[in-house]
């Protein structure tokens, strides 16, 4: 079994078969352009293709490219980079490229990390871009990468980009952009889209993510990524997420007068049962406050729809530490101060097995009693 | 299914299946030390680990962990690494480390690049490690880390550690080291020791390789590298590779009385006849030249056998650019350069399905004649 899939493919790394199934769901879901002059590229989850993105949007050897293509980042920056480098030798490569994530301003969410993301950005210490904070707040001069992450987590409300300025490159991180999370509003068509095989079918242990790009250039540089930091991505996982993706697709796609619920359908209806329990043990026991959404038309559904994240993002009232709070009533979360807000904050998964779910509510029930008299 | 595997195991995203089969093969081949007190890890090919490994020896996160813990460098050459941080901001970390490669003295290799490790290292201008060429020339001071391939790609070469200085870690690449290649000498018991499904029994396009090593907090950190790079290896991958690796072992264990060739013997005997009969071609067409390599005791098969590595690494005896000339006779090989030596050396795949392979002899065979009048 070799390293490629098809030599004639764009994507050495990408087996024919997944990369149609992708386009085959896309399309029947309506969440994302993949029209032929769409690049679809695979990794081993969407991680690994993040990392792939900032490599292609901030790596040189565009230079040693024909001027004629067209440049992921303005000459002028280019340039700037090897003013640094000659001044400093190999030492001067790493503030050239300010990486922003999206934040809009009236959010508590204002100065969130986005989790794992800043440690993702910065654990190699790269010398070609480096991790540059709120989004909402950046304000150098010079090319930059915003990251938009919509529907976000932890927070599960749609973003957009909100720098705007010249020099700037996006990627949009569309992982939770299915049907049971929230409402599809419209076919996406960003110049960098991730998606991964674990949100949209909870299949996380594969590590099958997937990129849709506009710039062929973008796309080879992401492969060139693939290629040196793992040679591809497991066949076997292809495969089998192809398989999966194909089933799911002509589930969708059946629309005969006996048929139940879709696969995103089905899922939609128990994630709006869980979140109609959490939102109304928050009522009742008066000490949280959950986000609220906008209802939105579904095209998918072609009906109006709740959004039910697959994050609730509890707030504490009084102000308390969320996250200690529901440690006392055995409810592990995690705190705010892990997406750089508040620790009045926590992100509680909505994802969990029946039995953990249940349980989660009984305990988060129990909190009104006690509080007034632990707290 | 989820991202982990078993959250009581240290490598939490391992399979508890491949762990036990990796171990198992490695005891019954007698290649590697795999007692209960080394770690082994799971990455997405042995591409992935040689990054998590150096990671593992270079990340400063040594300075947030006990004193006690033993560290992966010595402390004056992290001192140094803070030195240089506090000098130059957040530009000036890349040269603290010097990664050299192994390479003997007297060897037509010495210079070689080891072909994709030097663009592996260098890619993201890391600021923890930079490639610093052959460990032979090698004379800086301080802490390095020396990578030993062995045997050798692409010479076939049974190698050592070469630098042998206070302040340096070893990173020993064994993907060949397995009995179709090779004869087994005994147990390698390195500090660090990577192997790959790819070179094992031929499956590149699952991804699957793994370390072994002594150290638990180099473990650790080559866990956090996984993690942080693609969260973790596909599971399907890994259970694929848990079954073939036991079909191998259990076949390998059986030694009844009509038992036929096992798998590596299987593999040994027909690499060994593709070396016969190139070693044929070269020596009657008298323009090339072939590695001689050392019959050896073969601890697995129990009696003296000779190397049949993965390549041939094929020379001019007129100087003349070896991938040049092969590739007018439609023989594509990858030239001496790519490995950092002259061009009259070449390297040629001994793995190609048979159809292709005898094609090969043949138009190797036709070069006798032609090479008078054309060159």
């Amino acid at each position: 079994m070799s390293y490629f899939s098809d030599p004639g493919n764009l994507c050495l790394f990408l087996q024919l078969e997944l990369d149609d199934a992708i386009r085959r769901l896309h399309r029947v879901v309506g969440n994302a352009v993949v029209d032929d002059d769409r690049y679809v590229g695979g990794g081993t989850g969407s991680t690994q293709l993040f990392q792939a993105v900032l490599f292609a949007l901030s790596s040189p050897t565009i230079l040693t490219l024909s001027p004629s293509v067209s440049s992921p980042l303005p000459l002028s920056t280019l340039h700037c980079f090897w003013i640094l480098e000659k001044k400093h030798g190999n030492m001067g490569m790493s503030s050239f490229l300010n990486h922003v994530m999206s934040q809009p301003p009236d959010s508590p969410l204002s100065g969130s990390k986005f989790d794992s993301y800043p440690e993702e950005t910065e654990f190699l210490h790269s010398g070609l871009y480096n991790w540059a904070g709120d989004a909402y707040s950046f304000d150098k001069d010079g090319a930059y990468v915003e990251l938009v992450t919509s529907p976000n987590n932890p927070d599960g409300m749609i973003r957009e980009a909100v720098v705007n300025r010249e020099g700037g490159k996006l990627i949009h991180e569309l992982a939770y952009y299915w049907p049971q999370y929230t409402p599809i509003t419209g076919k996406a068509d960003n110049d960098i889209m991730l998606f991964t095989f674990s949100k949209a079918t909870g299949h996380a242990g594969s590590r099958i993510g997937w990129a849709i790009c506009k710039d062929k250039e973008v796309a080879d540089k992401m492969i060139k990524y693939i290629e040196l930091s793992s040679i591809g991505v497991s066949k076997e996982a292809q495969l089998r997420a192809a398989k999966i993706l194909d089933v799911i697709t002509e589930d969708c796609a059946d629309s005969g007068p006996d048929k139940e619920d879709n696969f995103f359908e089905y899922g939609h209806r128990l994630m709006s049962d869980r979140w109609e329990k959490v939102r109304e043990v928050v009522k009742r026991n008066g000490v949280f406050s959950l986000p609220k959404y906008t209802r939105d038309f579904c095209t998918f559904k072609g009906k109006d729809t709740d959004s039910s994240p697959a994050f609730a993002w509890l707030k504490s009232k009084d102000g308390l530490d969320c996250d200690n709070l529901l440690r006392e009533f055995k409810i592990v979360t995690r705190g705010g101060t892990n997406f750089g807000v508040d620790s009045d904050y926590t992100r509680i998964s909505m994802l969990s097995q029946d039995d953990e779910f249940n349980l989660f509510l009984e305990r988060l029930a129990a909190i009104k009693g006690s509080i007034n008299g632990n707290y």
